[in-house]
């Protein structure tokens, strides 16, 4: 029996979460019962989608109950093992590094969201808070919604909101080592001259440009192909104006709306989307975690081609989790937010 | 040379058209030039589409320009013919029906969009001006909309709104026949009546119930799997609200928008296309009558066996034309809305 830290949501965010919303708490754990493993986290992810399950709707995802420790990512190092198979892979060794699935310090855990194995840094070579970012789920959520979902094509030009996040910056990349003409919307004079580093063609930044739709047009008077949505709002009427026929919105995030209370405005110019025979097409990354293999094949190929780079915000202690996550909301991530545990 | 009677857009509408819009012009016709054939029309259409030319916007359709005729769909016989090879068709008769592209009694043309032939009554035993609907335009539109774009998948909830009308009756239709749970919304006692006489399951009448999106889930408590959208607004949030996951939207029309000055309030709830993973695609039909002949064999097969029926509302002679035109933005026609030439 050890002991863990925690966090846990100790009520329902109301707009704009704070720090009152959740709570550090302390717990026993005890040794993994028989088929369990005992994993001490190395890092733990905070990411937009988490304020989402804060709410109480009914949706396809179950929601977070106050009172209850907050789901989320993290990868970590197994302490202890009381089982000879798990999964796929036949035993484990104490150290291997393994994904989990529950924000705490230590987990004990037969869940099958814990993906060993394929994902340690041995294998690719990455440092392990890598699978948590670039070569994890926001990487995979890139390499899906721009080229399953919104099915990129030679000669797209390709816009792409928030830019300069875990998402968006690996969305950049991938548009531009495949030869696109790529537009990239992030906030901030540091921001933008990181995506003007990784070969962004046009970077707006929407916190000092004026009208958005005016600006987006300056930079792509031809229109564009394909947009990359994580923000909604303003950006989401700037892709439809400024949209070709037959354009593909992969909508991923739309980080504007979700600590709205009462029913954001909507997208006014909405009718772009019959009169321009757009498609409009919403994803959940979980529901596509069979292509893991085959994106992290191509992912690790692309870093060590040194195609790919990426950007980490680090907060230090399971007791600043909140603070990262609430960071997300401020805009002040620049890449990867991610909390340290030791 | 004799002379003909065609409706031109005298000024551009602002708001809701109306009858000052449009003018009555009569002008001569010569004889047919070689290769061409000369067409006295029997039957106009006219077609919510036809407001969004009117307007002065940059779109992949050619704007209708103020002092010269509106296009739009006819059909009609050959009176005179300078032609002995047109299309694919060796030679035409006197008296073969031929659907036409101008909005006027008589017109001589070599214009491709006259598609000889096969659409002529004899051959599917339909009354001509059924290719001006039902087995036409608008109900391929229905076809490609459902099947095509929405992907209509075994099991599906399907909703319909302006159930009612060209389009929109042979979408109900056509889901009911693949065995299909169906819930149509229409405006008005006489056209919800015709909804259930067709076999609609469920029929909300817009006009008179409270709430829409309370409606529909009332009706759809397990919620809708496929929108087929003809008009926006209200019932566009209605959908987005009663969505399951992976439903898909056929953006087809939006007519509560055509007449808006300034841009519209948009979907509040736009955010349900990600925590969905709602697909919305719009259409333009125009990119899809490649689909024509086998939408035809298929649709005359339908009527026939008796499970496709229609409605029509008729205007009389050509200088009803405007009219009939603005009885579709109030709602005051009733299936296809048609003019009788002669």
């Amino acid at each position: 029996m050890i002991t863990s830290r925690e966090i846990r949501l100790k009520s329902r965010p109301v707009g704009m979460p704070n720090a009152d919303n959740f709570e550090l708490v302390t717990v026993s754990v005890p040794h993994p019962a028989p088929g369990e493993v005992q994993v001490e986290n190395l890092w733990m992810t905070v990411d937009p989608y988490m304020r989402n399950r804060m709410a109480h709707r009914t949706s396809y995802a179950p929601s977070s109950q106050p009172g209850k420790e907050v789901h989320g990512g993290a990868i970590g190092e197994i302490a202890a093992s009381n089982s000879t198979m798990y999964g796929w892979r036949p035993s484990f060794q104490l150290g291997d590094a393994l994904e989990g699935g529950a924000i705490g310090e230590v987990a004990a855990s037969n869940d099958p969201r814990f993906n060993p194995g394929d994902l340690v840094s041995s294998v690719f070579g990455l440092p392990p808070q890598a699978f948590l970012g670039v070569a994890g789920m926001p990487g995979l959520t890139a390499w899906v919604g721009l080229l399953k979902i919104a099915t990129l094509k030679p000669g797209d030009v390709v816009f792409v909101s928030v830019a300069a996040g875990a998402v968006g910056s690996v969305v950049c990349q991938i548009a531009k080592l495949k030869g696109h003409t790529v537009i990239g919307s992030a906030g901030g004079t540091a921001k933008c001259a990181f995506l003007k580093h990784i070969g962004v063609d046009h970077v707006i930044d929407y916190k000092v440009t004026g009208d958005l739709t005016e600006a987006l047009l300056h930079v792509a008077p031809t229109g564009i192909d394909v947009y990359f949505e994580n923000v909604g709002g303003e950006h989401l009427e700037a892709a439809l104006a400024a949209a070709n026929p037959f354009a593909r919105f992969a909508i991923c995030g739309m980080i504007s709306q979700y600590n709205a209370i009462g029913l954001p405005d909507g997208p006014r110019n909405i009718m772009f989307v019959m009169g321009k025979s757009l498609r409009l097409e919403g994803f959940n990354i979980a529901n596509y975690f069979d292509h893991m293999p085959e994106f992290q094949r191509e992912m690790s190929r692309w870093i060590h081609e040194g195609k790919i780079t990426w950007k980490e915000t680090i907060e230090h202690g399971i007791e600043n989790a909140p603070t990262a996550f609430l960071k997300l909301f401020r805009g002040e991530n620049f890449g990867k937010m991610l909390v340290k545990l030791r």
